[in-house]
């Protein structure tokens, strides 16, 4: 099973690829979806759309797993965030890509083990779990494997009920 | 020209498309685009954008004109409108779309004469402006030929600028 996490914006799109086979993670890519502060936001919303499909193609993913978006004190940041991450949703659904989205607590909690964790934990642990010799950067590409770990994870939880995959 | 205006939504997008030849504007189509609540956030994005898309192809606009989005007292309303108006942008930008987008503020301004009319009153002057017999409905779907007019006001006045069209 491939996950393609994203941790959504407008500037910056994190995006990570995991694969799961017999049960062990390994990474495939990772990397961000950057648009230009300057451009009309039509037309950044339809490179995030362009790049995003581009990596569908390209990795064919079982799952979009994107992370859950919530009221934050700047009103106009949540306002482009929730845009792109619009344009994320449908790209996926676009394409007949499962999309799955689990909140920062989510993340934190299935990647750290518990939900207060601090970004650097979130971090260390995104590289130990992916046996990655650096911590993987930019942050918001970290923050997509870490969405796609959190998937995995519940997957596996899911999977007992389930019987297995 | 031929704006198509848009007054987004997740459960009913609005649409009204208003032509303006010699400096007369008439109705061309209105009416919504809408979603059920029980599909997936994602495959209802996914139905926007293709409905939108058809609206796009069929009517060819010059313009789209959509109501720009500002904070509101339910975070998880923005959150959701948000999400359809970036598909919306992303849409006609995919298309080479021009998109121009107006406040309710302006809208009002544009089209009762000032910026704090009801509802009521919009909707009215969208019939008298459009020489239709009856007020358009539903809602939604007047305040999108409202954001369509605002559109061809605000053109008209560049207009004088840029030497008439």
């Amino acid at each position: 099973m491939i996950v393609l996490g994203i941790d959504p914006g407008t500037a910056t799109t994190g995006y990570g690829l995991v694969e799961n086979k017999a049960g062990r993670n390994s990474i495939i890519a990772y990397g961000t979806i950057d648009t230009r502060a300057n451009m009309d936001m039509a037309l950044r919303l339809s490179k995030i759309n362009r790049d995003l499909d581009d990596l569908i193609i390209k990795y064919n993913p079982d799952v979009v797993a994107v992370e859950a978006l919530y009221y934050q004190k700047n009103a106009k940041t949540v306002i482009t965030v929730a845009q792109s991450r619009g344009v994320i949703l449908m790209t996926a659904a676009n394409r007949a890509v499962e999309v799955a989205e689990y909140t920062p607590l989510q993340v934190k909690q299935s990647v750290v083990g518990f939900g207060r964790a601090e970004k650097a934990q979130v971090q260390f642990m995104v590289q130990k779990l992916l046996n990655l010799k650096d911590i993987p950067k930019p942050d918001d590409a970290a923050d997509a494997l870490a969405v796609a770990i959190c998937h995995l994870h519940s997957y596996k939880i899911n999977s007992i009920y389930k019987g297995g995959y």
